[in-house]
């Protein structure tokens, strides 16, 4: 693993910033520059359920880590926060009783548009959710 | 406007169960069961900022957004809530300094999946995002 | 309708040119530059078929058609052929024993990039398969 | 890797069944049952061409083969030809003077709903496209 100081607290300082991103409260595991890989960490609360008392994520929480994600792996190519331009999100299966692990990479940084791959997956390691986005890198 | 009584008192309930929903604080403007559209409006609060003092809506509340409209269009047929199978994002301009406005109509509703097409505007009409879901009606 | 003569002979010029569009045989109905629109008809033939003697379209020339009106109804913004960024398609009903037309309206036309919504109908003007492009208009 | 013969047999029957099948010329390279892994190739020829003498492929001929690869793996799980639900196509970069091979793996085989992650590359081994769809396991 690679650990770039520079790139890392900007990440870190980026998670922590906005009143949303302090609702929600991603933690940066680690960031592999060499590898253009981004391991996230959304530990559960009960503001993310679904129903009451039900301990199951709802979609909308699971479309906006994977869109996090997406962006901030991102960062590790451009240095910079970048706009979604589209997002697209499997549900494999549902988020209950479990802290999520975000994996994402970089698939292509191009001039003008950069793709990530994002997938989650819950305590057990089982895939919950997967997605694509594509950004704006101009 | 078809305005089912029932129908609209289960979204209304729905929309405000669950504390996801509770911070969110989504209204029910209209819903046509004849024609199987529905119009839902989320008020901006700085809770969905982006960064700080900017106005903008972060992306995944605008996610969040048209997962529920996409998935609550859907109870017009099926009359109760269903699973998201997968969702798609298109993000055309920046939210800033407005309101948002859901309009969601059912593309198909089959006996195991339904599609739902949803357009989010701001407080001048114009086009912030639209998507696609997939939902499974089983 | 608005016709601009110089814009529809380059479509019509395009869908002939090359062997997969000569294969294809699409046909430009309609343009409507105002409202940047396009209709387009692609006519039934065996070499189409998912299964022999079916009659149903194989799902990749739906794909395919869904792309070209994307594609070339952004031509009618930026007068030019451009690249698919990328592209999602929801089979809705199966298409058997029909010819298809599609209806291409421009979502947005930025400057980096433009989106595309596009139907296919079937001759009883029933939604076959849908899809949303993602253009770069660089 | 594991070769079951009757799958095999059945997925290379598939893929030359159907004059649209004809047309392309799909070869099954090797199925792994037991990973649920397919990789297909599909050699270049002028019929596929973007424009006249391009030697690059057509978006659509790319949508197609991603397609057909994310429908044959799923077989690897069901035994059976099933329908696409939706797909969506990441175009990463153009394919010119190149044969292309498909990636193909189940992402899950649920009940009703399966996934499949599909990725194309060129004879350099570069990611040309990569796709994601959705089939009806009903």
């Amino acid at each position: 693993m690679t650990n770039e100081p520079d790139i890392l607290a900007t990440i870190r300082e980026w998670l922590a910033t906005g009143k949303y991103h302090e609702f929600l409260g991603v933690e940066l595991v680690e960031a592999d520059l060499a590898k253009q890989e981004l391991v996230l960490k959304l530990p559960y609360k009960a503001d993310f359920e679904r129903m009451p008392e039900s301990g199951q994520w709802h979609g909308g929480v699971i479309a906006t880590f994977i869109d996090i994600a997406g962006d901030f792996v991102l960062m590790l190519a451009t240095g910079k926060g970048i706009p979604t331009i589209d997002l697209r999100i499997d549900f494999v299966r549902p988020a209950i009783d479990t802290d999520l692990t975000a994996r994402a990479r970089i698939v292509r940084a191009g001039r003008s548009v950069g793709f990530a791959d994002i997938e989650l997956f819950n305590d057990d390691g089982r895939l919950i959710a997967s997605g694509r986005g594509c950004y704006s890198t101009l």
